[in-house]
């Protein structure tokens, strides 16, 4: 990580930063070919606010649930600390820096006056919950998100189709109507509703630019308008002019320059004044150069606890499922496309945690392995459909194609010979069908998805890489870093400073992939297409209406809970875990 | 156990003795009262053989897959062993035994002399595997019982409907039938196809009856008659005097007599020479009245590993899926059913096996308790539906009312916040719903069950017991008794010592049973509704044709096996975990 910069007579490097759920990461990568010499992370004090705002009495009224709230100052926290620690860990001048970039969460939004001071920052508002920033995850809004999709359907509003046919209750419409809804005077106090995404770039320059990639995705900006005033009266005649006079502003391309580095910010990180600030982005999304996809087709698949999947594309098409296209979303002069499955290193977790036996426990301790790596090897030594199982992979819902949070999962086939090696092993396979569903509703929309890239935690799984390519048919690339958001930020932050032309030309010297590192073997993806069909019936079966039991025993345990308790507040409180986590795209 | 008799001047005792798969437990019962004053259980030394013969040499080719064989002289020892102890437990005077009666796993059978000797006694046949007792679970003449089922449903034959459409490999047709074609010297000298429930009375006796009760279960007799000969000769040309010859011979109504106590046998026992020695009969339908379920409408089930469910009935009907009905085939004078569901404790018990982790473990082991006592525990505190669950109970396949064993198992609802008990519970819920289906299609055939009687181990599980009066909405009543089948066998004794005039009226003075032990919570049972509905829905979809996933993943999954062996033998394999149980039918 200290390996000295060589190339050119004046080495030069930038600093990309990602802003994570609990921390933020910074990473000095040198601009010739995006080596990445040092790196600093910084974890937020009051990470997640869930329970009472911070310097509130401890007699105060508690947040309710669902609620989720952050604080502006550990955002720039990090650019005080992590930042200078990554300069001093890689053993560089600073001087040297010509750029910085950023990327955040998606969804985690703030009300800010007009000059970007967070109203949670000033007295008269810090009191109140709705002056905080919402995390992505603050799960309040569901009720206005409900309505913003029923008057959308309704109403035949030409955007609805863009987002696969339904918004999120964690995206910026649905927040702010909650804001008008239960705490006017702060939305009349609110000047901006800013992405956090855009806030810290703000910070960084003294320039607002809403990005293009959050404005698309989760601003509902398509075809340079947002919703009309007609249907935002609709809504709510008060929000009318929500658009207008909070939230549009002008839009930043990716890869551009949102202004230069200010004195204040200078202070901050150690970073020359007056450097490139580039537009912010969305951690997601930003991983696509850091794995060399920039080109249409090559769909990046960030595989954590969640997946989320972006591609770029020279064709606008409707994809049923999707999260969302936009364009110049992910690439600028391409349409971004995003699609994603709510859970899926989240499922092999919960597993290990509930279907480990105490036996096996004993064998991973001693022989020193995870949970996950004993399940893994005893799943490795099956042939392909030996379990006799079938899984469904919706245990947190289902994002793409489906889009429906009541969905649950399934396992259809066990005998008593079922060993957790088996239950373990079809779960990684029904991620990997949900993927081929995903990559098969684009295919017949018209936009092919040529080769799939992996970056995230899940990518060291050997066996669970192998069972993708097999039933995916396609070559699995593996992204060659392990900060694959901060080392997309950085090359952004080089496009910026004038270092590249444009995101591509820096992905390809300064992004990593190791192509094809899984290909296809066709007798075993010979051997997946019967079970793929299996999980296809009842994918179709339990997921477009035939039989909505899912629904309704999500509504028994609801209405169980809710008697037991004496307490409609229950009702909310089950909900909750089986929400989707769609704004931590890289979670 | 060892309290003195004391009704009557001269007390008087009879003698149950239950032989079970792995060993044999004699019971010595107060014929007054039906006191249990002392048992012993005798371990049968040869256990099951699945491996090599006896005496076989160690390079001996080894039993193909699927066999499994016992030895006779193991339920001689029965006799000599396990009966003088239970005498000597009990502190009675031999003398004052009346009677001996035995029931036991039905459809095991073995080929004799004419006067009875086993041909695995006689030196020129006992290193031929088929002249070996066969035990229910030898599941090696599936072929055979196939072209039974195919001939029989072809020609209408119409005994088929009377065992809900489909017979066994277990039953003594199947077994007899591969005798012949695979080692046709054996079948040429077999004088004599016994059932051993019938051969132990034989040997305690010196007359051979075939009891009503297997004989109608097991040995397709119906209406006084057996397959015909046009039948047996159309499965093969050599089967065609198999009745005449081999199987027919006079039968014994059940709580009759069947001879006197011989000499030997008096050696062997030290019980009395001359005294009642009862008909046979099977280790379920023998626990009726050891309950009191002597009328018609009460069923009793016999819940262990699986469950057998025998009820009388003055009418004679059809019921779908049923295993049979057999006049006198529980009680003479009326028409008995049989039903079952084939995995109950057996899924219970892997789930604890697979699915318990190791904190569960830890807790457990701190509190003294077992797995199913603590996942239990933790079960009981949920209210109805609390985790959103269904799940189908066909892990060993449906016996009752699909007869289908190439089902599986299926869990529906799963989410990140599903925890073990939460899956525990909706077994145990998935089985009180499987006998819900049984109860109702009884009904609907014209056949009602008015209260149920639980026999067998699980009755101890309160949770499952309220489960199951909720479910069903009917009186649930305890047996009271631990060791019901020999019981039940003494009860036979008795009556056919003289000392009571029928089953009936012995089983109200010498059976046992708490009367509505758990009654149906209203509030309850209409919570159970709604998720019945759920189990009836998937139970249709899965096990009734609109989708054979289940059938296809085994197919795969034997596929799969066969290929990676390189060998077809694993197929065979494959299937015999999940195979029914159902003559160890109190197993």
């Amino acid at each position: 990580m200290t390996q000295p910069a060589t190339a050119g007579d004046r080495p030069q490097y930038v600093i990309g930063v990602d802003y994570g759920t609990l921390s933020g990461r910074a990473l000095v990568v040198r601009v010739s070919d995006g080596a990445e010499l040092g790196s600093a992370v910084h974890e937020y004090s009051h990470a997640v606010v869930t329970d009472r705002l911070p310097g509130a009495a401890t007699d105060a009224p508690a947040l309710p649930p669902e609620w989720a709230l952050q604080v502006p100052q550990d955002y720039r926290d990090v650019l005080r600390h992590a930042v200078p620690q990554a300069v001093a860990a890689a053993r560089i001048d600073p001087a040297e820096v010509i750029g910085i970039a950023t990327d955040f969460t998606a969804c985690t939004v703030l009300p800010t006056t007009a000059d970007g001071v967070p109203l949670c920052e000033l007295p008269e508002w810090s009191a109140r919950p709705h002056a905080w920033v919402k995390l992505w995850r603050h799960h309040a809004a569901q009720g206005q998100a409900d309505r913003i999709n029923a008057l959308a359907a309704e109403r035949g509003e030409s955007w609805l189709p863009r987002y696969g046919g339904l918004i999120s209750s964690e995206w910026e419409f649905a927040k702010a109507l909650q804001v008008l809804e239960e705490d006017p005077e702060v939305y009349a106090a609110t000047e901006r509703w800013v992405e956090a995404a855009d806030w810290i770039v703000w910070q960084l320059c003294g320039t607002y630019a809403r990005n293009a990639c959050t404005a698309g995705y989760k601003g509902i900006r398509q075809d340079g308008e947002y919703p009309s005033r007609e249907f935002l009266a609709a809504l709510n005649p008060d929000f009318e002019s929500f658009v207008d006079d909070k939230l549009d502003q002008p839009i930043g391309e990716l890869g551009s320059v949102a202004g230069r580095l200010t004195a204040e910010a200078s202070a901050w990180t150690g970073l020359p004044e007056g450097i490139a600030v580039a537009v912010g982005n969305v951690d997601a999304h930003v991983s696509a150069p850091a794995a060399q996809a920039t080109a249409p087709g090559q769909m990046v698949a960030i595989m954590g606890t969640s997946t989320c999947h972006v591609m770029s594309s020279d064709v606008l098409r409707e994809v049923p499922g999707m999260c969302g296209v936009v364009d110049g979303g992910i690439i600028d002069g391409l349409y971004g496309y995003e699609a994603g499955q709510s859970g899926v290193g989240d499922i092999f977790g919960w597993f290990t945690r509930t279907g480990f036996p105490a036996d096996y426990a004993a064998e991973a301790s001693r022989r020193g392995l995870s949970a996950h790596e004993l399940l893994t090897e005893k799943a490795a030594a099956q042939a392909v459909g030996e379990h006799g199982l079938v899984a469904l992979d919706w245990h947190s819902g289902n994002r793409s194609v489906l889009v429906d949070h009541e969905l649950s999962g399934a396992v259809v086939g066990q005998t008593l010979a079922t060993r957790p090696e088996d239950v373990y092993r079809a779960l990684l396979e029904a991620t990997a069908f949900g993927t081929r569903v995903i990559l098969e509703t684009f295919r017949d929309s018209g936009v092919p998805v040529t080769e799939l890239i992996i970056a995230g935690g899940l990518a060291k799984n050997r066996l669970l890489m192998q069972i993708y390519a097999d039933v995916t048919r396609l070559p699995l690339s593996v992204i060659g870093s392990a900060q694959g958001p901060a080392l997309g930020s950085a090359i952004h932050a080089a496009v910026a400073a004038g270092a590249y032309p444009d995101v591509a030309t820096a992905a390809t010297s300064m992004g990593r992939v190791e192509r094809a590192a899984f290909v296809p073997d066709e007798a075993g993806a010979a051997a997946y297409d019967p079970l793929f069909e299996e999980y296809l019936r009842l994918h179709d079966y339990f997921g477009r209406g035939a039989n909505d039991v899912m629904k309704r025993l999500k509504a028994l345990r609801r209405k169980a809970i809710a008697e037991k308790a004496g307490s409609v507040d229950a009702t909310d409180t089950t909900t909750s875990e089986q929400e989707s986590t769609e704004g931590g795209e890289a979670a």
